[in-house]
């Protein structure tokens, strides 16, 4: 057994099933035994920025790690921006990066890079594997960093692959996560019944349906306000399930929903901070006379805290509204009508992927009263981020509709996504909002006090040439059309989830 | 003036006249800026990708280095793997990277992430500007830097360019690059007149004309041969320039290629090494009885010393042989025709970009006879250089021809250099080379010793949908079509090369 096999075996014993890959030379002798060996689900995406976005969405809909393999340090590089957006997700990735022999990289050939370096900044494990004896019990520990929820990078030197004597690596525990502070929850307990403002913020894996029960219930029972965070990775939502609202992402509107709170309780959130920061405005969003508590930190278990609290609180489950499920819209284009129609048709249990940027940003509000889904953004904010977590979580879940909305500039940095979710005939709608410009950066520039002139527009506006979708679309194997109207919008959407893989809809929203 | 406004001036007054851009939120005081002073062609890339690769070519044909306009940590990220082509390329570029304000960057908001870090390995100068005061010196520093060939990022906070109080940086002084030494040249001209079997290795800057015949001049002199590197950055080639072959890609047909040497003259050359380790291969390309020596070290004046050292040598400089521009090839689709017809149809003073990988691989030795041209390839071996680098080289010529001989599975790591095409109707032929899969992979996989199974197949095989250039191609608005045949590529090629704009021609070579 060489190192690349045994690193194969220690793959399938700790449980990793898919491997995003894009391999180059270096990772040959990997690849030629993940074909030896059968139980890994292969899957080539066309550039490392799908691969890595497509791992942060198999992470997000299962709870589990996949891994990636890509080719020396500018193959990890290219999957950089979409690591950063699973770090901010919390998602737990395994990359496997194919290098330079041991003895090879003194010589500086071409492709050498600091890989390590590049590594670091996204990675909560970074090691180098130093021969084939040790590289599966090295694989066993990233793969155990990566199920605890960060991301593990693993360095393969061609010779710890190809040498003989491996040996498989063996499973290494997780530790849970660590349980609530009885003193945290005895501290909320005492703010929520001050009678003072309050709210609970929530972020992580607390946005799921039976932990925001809890929430409600403890919101019912004490009358503190009730939020999640400005972009969260994954949320329960839909008919029968508690509906919360986001921090907005607009500076003011953000301020101005977190006035007039004495007390924010953090759950599995962060202090929550403006995306940017802008003159005059202040960074942090909370008001200057509110005090900070923390509940349940990021890497705690927040749904076990919330749990505490409301028996502490003795709030009873309240009942949750019935949202009835809207009719498609038939109006102008907007942003309501086509989250109208979008809550209107969506299948049960189908995984919403949001890169809807400045069209989409308004979705969520008219989309309570779909079929119960799971609705994930890109908490990270690195644009590119929609179509490789679309295809990564319709790997993940076969049967469950996924529907990208997808903002037209951002579906540019990783549209070759496109050609996985056809060759693996994924069931993906992209609902492609082609408003042919960036307008979130028209809208800041305009904040900057100016309109823009032609160098500006030059770099803000993406028509001329107008991009065309549909033959984007297909040139990869999609089938695809334009929605000039919301009855073609509705018609598209109602027909492409109910058929086998991916479909295209390029919605004219300009 | 403000900080933006000061960094604007700066770079007008050092004599950057290009920004490859894709500016975000924190970017906007720059291009209000940029919108608001006259000076500097902004050209929108759709991702960083685009960006960097174009600001490669931009030098490669200029010699003066474009600036990239990048948006926080994973907008550098997205543009890395072609600054790491730049970097072996010796580009010079200016990199500048708006980021979070000082004073909101430790509130850790979704889009912050160690720029530093990233930037470091592929940057000669990285500096994160103070103040609006100093950040036009920072820019005089960083474009110093970048005019002598490294990549130069200058980090920008969003408050460092909002803020009043801004300065225009003065030019700082290009330091020359160092003269031969003396010892060197005597050295060289020992071994030279020793008898003994002897090669020049060429790189860097000597591959142009003039250069060229000095040393085909000390060749015929003494007998030696002549070799270039195995990636270049630049070649000046075609009728009435002295030929020079490159080290060869596969390690076996390299090693050959060297064997017998007793001395390797080093001028503007790195070591030659393997492009990668192989199991009981060597990596250094050299025989174990040959000697090294430096003529001229990567940084310093190759030209300069192999002047010195024809005069030394008193090399006459000898008739080039005329090389007949040959008619185009009418075979069947096959390297030699295919590189035949390019030799034939090249407009005069084009340049040709080389990412043909497979098929493309022996493309040079067919193209001698062409039209005076000049060849780039990507001396880093990060795929996707390609169409970015045609990009960069089209802005930086007008008039110019830009013929890019593109892989397949490569143009996918960047296709969206088509729209910056389009956009800027340049005058780039992309003759797309479609076979479908990853040749080279599949190669070195065979050499693994094992036929390739359905998995492996599954990552190394690019049909299944095939890819659709022409689609894709007119999808980004740029005209194209496919080439069944080597008729229909000298027709398209013939047409394209008359025409204004970009062209895509899908050349089937499958």
């Amino acid at each position: 057994m060489n190192g690349a096999e045994s690193l194969v075996h220690t793959l399938i014993a700790c449980g990793i099933d898919t491997v995003f890959a894009n391999p180059g030379t270096s990772e040959m002798h990997f690849v030629a035994a993940l074909d030896r060996i059968p139980g890994i689900n292969c899957v080539l995406c066309l550039d490392e920025t799908v691969a890595s976005g497509a791992a942060d969405g198999y992470w997000r809909v299962t709870g589990r790690p996949a891994a990636t393999l890509f080719h020396c340090g500018p193959g990890l590089a290219n999957g950089l921006a979409n690591l950063h957006n699973a770090r901010r997700a919390r998602s737990g990735i395994l990359n496997i990066v194919g290098d330079q022999a041991t003895y090879h990289r003194p010589l500086d050939a071409p492709l050498t890079a600091d890989t390590e370096g590049w590594a670091r900044p996204v990675s909560g494990f970074v090691r180098t594997a130093k021969s084939a004896a040790t590289v599966g019990r090295d694989a066993a520990e990233a793969i155990a960093a990566a199920r605890s929820g960060t991301i593990a990078t693993l360095i393969l030197p061609a010779d710890t692959a190809w040498t003989e004597g491996g040996v498989a690596g063996e499973t290494c525990e997780v530790p849970a996560r660590a349980m609530p502070d009885d003193e945290a929850i005895a501290s909320a307990v005492e703010v929520l019944r001050s009678g003072e403002p309050a709210m609970l913020l929530l972020g992580g894996r607390t946005l799921r349906d039976a932990t925001l029960r809890q929430a409600t219930a403890i919101a019912a029972a004490t009358g503190c306000k009730l939020l999640s965070e400005m972009f969260n990775a994954r949320m329960e939502r839909g008919q029968g399930r508690p509906p919360i609202e986001r921090i907005p992402y607009f500076i003011d509107a953000a301020i101005h929903t977190l006035s007039g709170i004495k007390h924010l309780i953090l759950v599995e959130a962060k202090p929550p901070v403006g995306f940017f920061a802008y003159p005059g405005k202040p960074g942090r969003l909370w008001p200057e006379d509110c005090t900070l508590h923390t509940l349940a930190a990021i890497d705690q278990d927040g749904s076990a805290a919330l749990t505490a609290l409301a028996q502490a609180i003795e709030g009873a489950e309240p009942e949750i509204p019935a949202t009835p499920r809207p009719a498609p819209s038939t109006g102008a284009i907007e942003p309501e009508t086509v989250a109208t129609t979008i809550a209107a048709l969506l299948p049960d249990q189908a995984i919403v992927i949001d890169e809807g940027i400045s069209f989409g940003r308004g979705f969520s509000r008219f989309t309570h009263g779909a079929a119960p889904h799971l609705w994930l953004q890109v908490p990270g904010g690195a644009i590119g981020g929609g179509l490789p977590t679309a295809v990564g979580a319709a790997v993940s879940a076969p049967g469950r509709r996924v529907v990208a909305i997808q903002a037209d500039g951002s579906a540019m940095y990783s549209i070759a996504a496109l050609w996985t979710a056809a060759r693996q005939n994924l069931d993906i709608t992209v609902i492609l909002l082609a408003n042919r410009k960036y307008a979130i950066l028209l809208h800041e520039f305009v904040g900057v006090g100016a309109n823009p002139g032609p160098t500006a527009l030059g770099m803000l506006d993406l028509g001329n040439p107008d991009l065309n979708f549909v033959k984007l679309a297909e040139g990869m194997g999609v089938a695809a059309a334009q929605a000039p109207t919301m009855a073609r919008l509705n018609e598209l959407l109602a027909s492409s989830v109910e058929h086998k893989g991916p479909f295209l809809i390029e919605l004219l929203t300009g």
